[in-house]
């Protein structure tokens, strides 16, 4: 893997100059055409061994490309912003849109790496970390990141050599820090975790490339030419047709039950109850989003349901219960511009609350596995993989103490008519009715089916899904309190 | 996840009667279709708790459709034979050619789940086996085979039920081992490892579908319109056509220097030297294989190389100072039709090593990203997730205790000129060289370009590769057993 890192490389500075006005012209041109062309966003990460000149390499990324359209992040110990939310939210946040190119500086990789070196995390723990990280670039390559992953590699005796001559020269010596020579003397152990860790992160869509970098007039032109050149197929490559038919289909039930019919929609509840049970449940959640120990957990409600099945009502008795200051609704409708050129569940990473806040998603991320599957408007392929996708986002925010709640709201064919002509007759409620809601009654089954195999593919246990009856109001709106305040308190004694 | 599968489901005899006729028709009929076709085999993983009639529904596949082309493996405690072997050798043997259903009944997941519940398994280890399965699973959906993963389920009251009408019934009660009473105990706990196991190995090319067990017959029919619908979207999906362009390209090195020119191909050593050192080697590996501890350890030894550049004679050597009865020469050449109905690897994991046993593999695996690659035989996207999936291979071999010594004999241009002139003037050696040979020679840069790629990609701590100045034979054979008398005694001193 290193084998050819560490062979001398020599370009003479005639040569560098001459194929550097070269490279500078093509790699301008291409950054155009992506730019022109917006279909997809590149990623580098910047990963390797101390003193390869990985930031040389960066500078001269932004020198000989339009540096406006390169965001160069860089990622050191997690800030307390980014401590309060799950490890991977800082990555989400920094991705480039489509057309652009984001440069990571360290990234999901060097806290892994770093704390395996030093100890801290077990041959266990890092195999789980290794899991996380393949997921991640799996989903982001099927979702179209260009992902581009240099690794710069020294040998022991280049890097000696390279941090020898930095000291020396008291123009360059600060660049040598202490810890640089903790890391240097921790040299072989860094090999040794790292060469199995790019074994195994080294995929078809993602593969590492390691940068031989002893030598700055080679490496820097080792890299402009893998860049240019990757940018160039990706850019002259067809658009992908994505797989024909999914391998696996879902099951086709012998009968008619299934989660949905199972429910008896019409709960009763009289006025009088109701107004006892809410006050109760919302006294509940009250004290348990107000304990000591509420700082340490983030809540993240989200409410899916029939057309008219009343998610908005519930959703406004939950909010009576919080304080203004530590909840926020976030009303899921057609993505932005801005989303539309980030990966599907960029939009939602958006808004992952810090513990101690309660975030509503007013529909949500399954609209790709319920709407945008049914009406034909994601590919079968992509919303095929997103069951696995949401499950691992919702790992990561229960990984991090979220309590995840997931509300379907279901009325009946009947019930869902009553209301949609109610509706209709009611001048302040017509607003609320077009001709696509009776559009989408015509796929009443579609819905269900894709309602069914939601449930089935991401009701777990550390983010359940509640059915909820809700042909009588009254009886949904208790139901979906208590059920929070339940988990809330639950989650307070762990 | 388990919602579904734990409603009451019902279905009458008479309804079952009017179904299973049909189903059975039509399970044969795609039966027939996917043997004529022979495009893709079908591996149906059987799993999930106890007594929720796993062995009834295999029984009722067997009726249904044609047995002959039905092959079901039972897996549980490994046998000395697959213990001495990596543990997914015993999956790799049982695969099901191109045009036929294979049944594993217990797979993969069997043993990382039980050794979870029972606690010998920490969390750290099992998210490393799920990573294992995850990269295996894949592997298969690339290549092709159409993976189907039932998981039958019962909640534990329907268990509870279940396993008590077996035991009150005297023709069942030997259905109910102590092992399954035992079992019912660990429920919840094996609940608790099953959930986020089905749900962190649910992809889109292979999820689990979980099956409704507590009644028999909707879980007959259940299983039966999932098999068939599967088998008929697969059947009568077009060939899916490959992602285009890979995502990343190799980088084109901005200079000449690369881990094969920068190798001194013609080294020096004189007929008397080389017999004294060649001896010396081969005793060195002679004792080294008769090691009392070389029974704990397999050697596997790769040898790879441009035409002409004395694979057989180094091979020759090798196996003059070994015991005959303790090694195996598997020459490669084109697969057998047998292999050509199996996914790639699988005609190499067949002959895989015990403990105490070494192999020869004189030319390899790494055909795909040589000739393959080269010649255009492998879609660029199939020798692109090659790398990874050898280096997953290599992995396991090498985690199971093997040595995996690569060698890469690497002669010069003009040298393999000398050679094949030579062969065509030595009677007996002509038929070592074709019209064939000749015509690999013009491709000798992008010959060149693939073996550094495959060096870089491929060479590992866990399975280094060896580069090997062929010029001079008598060098090359001799670096060759001392390299490889190295790795044995540094294997013998773990």
């Amino acid at each position: 893997m290193f084998e050819a890192a560490e062979l001398d490389h020599q370009v003479t500075k005639a040569d560098y100059k001459r194929e550097e006005a070269e490279l500078r012209r093509a790699l301008l041109e291409v950054q155009r055409a992506l730019g022109e062309q917006r279909r997809f966003p590149v990623l580098i990460l910047i990963a390797g061994v101390e003193g390869a000149g990985k930031s040389e390499t960066v500078h001269l990324l932004n020198e000989w490309m339009d540096p406006r359209f390169i965001e160069v992040t860089g990622f050191a110990m997690p800030t307390e912003e980014e401590a309060a939310h799950p490890p991977m939210w800082r990555f989400w946040k920094a991705l480039p849109p489509k057309g652009r190119i984001g440069v990571f500086f360290g990234a999901w990789q060097t806290m892994p790496i770093l704390e395996r070196v030093l100890g801290t995390l077990g041959a266990g723990g890092f195999a789980g970390r290794i899991d996380e990280i393949l997921r991640l670039e799996r989903m982001l390559a099927a979702e179209g990141v260009l992902l581009i992953k240099y690794w710069f590699h020294l040998s022991k005796a280049q890097q000696k050599k390279r941090i020898k001559a930095l000291e020396k020269d008291k123009g360059t010596s600060w660049k040598v820090s202490r810890y640089d020579r903790t890391l240097f003397e921790h040299y072989d152990d860094f090999i040794e975790v790292c060469e199995p860790f790019l074994r195994e992160t080294s995929t078809g869509d993602a593969p590492w490339t390691v940068v031989p970098a002893a030598d700055d007039r080679y490496r820097a032109l080792f890299v402009g030419r893998h860049l240019l050149g990757t940018l160039r197929a990706r850019l002259d490559a067809p658009k992908p047709t994505p797989a024909a038919t999914p391998a696996v289909a879902a099951p086709a039930p012998p009968d008619k039950v299934n989660v949905i019919r199972a429910l008896t929609l019409k709960q009763e509840l009289s006025r009088e109850d109701y107004e006892t049970a809410l006050m109760e449940a919302q006294g509940r959640l009250a004290r348990a989003t107000r304990h000591k120990r509420y700082g340490k957990i983030s809540v993240i409600a989200v409410f899916e349901g029939n057309d008219a099945a009343g998610k908005g009502g519930a959703i406004r008795r939950l909010g009576a219960a919080l304080d203004p200051r530590a909840y926020r609704i976030v009303p899921v409708a057609a993505p932005s511009e801005e989303e539309r050129a980030q990966p599907y569940l960029w939009r939602f990473w958006r808004h992952v609350p810090r513990p101690g806040r309660l975030v509503v998603f007013d529909r949500s991320w399954y609209g790709r596995v319920l709407v945008e599957r049914v009406e034909g408007f994601a590919a079968e392929h992509d919303w095929r993989r997103a069951y696995a996708e949401i499950n691992d986002f919702e790992e990561q925010l229960a990984g991090h103490g979220a309590v995840v709640a997931k509300f379907w709201l279901a009325i009946s064919k009947d019930e869902q008519q009553r209301r949609f002509k109610e509706r209709e007759a009611t001048p302040f409620k017509q607003h609320k009715i077009t001709a696509e809601d009776w559009r989408n009654r015509e796929k009443w089954d579609a819905y269900e089916e894709a309602v069914c195999e939601m449930v089935e593919r991401t009701s777990t246990g550390i983010a359940p899904w509640t059915l909820v009856e809700a042909d009588n109001k009254l009886h949904s709106r208790v139901k979906v309190i208590r059920t929070l305040a339940d988990m809330v308190e639950e989650a307070l004694k762990r």
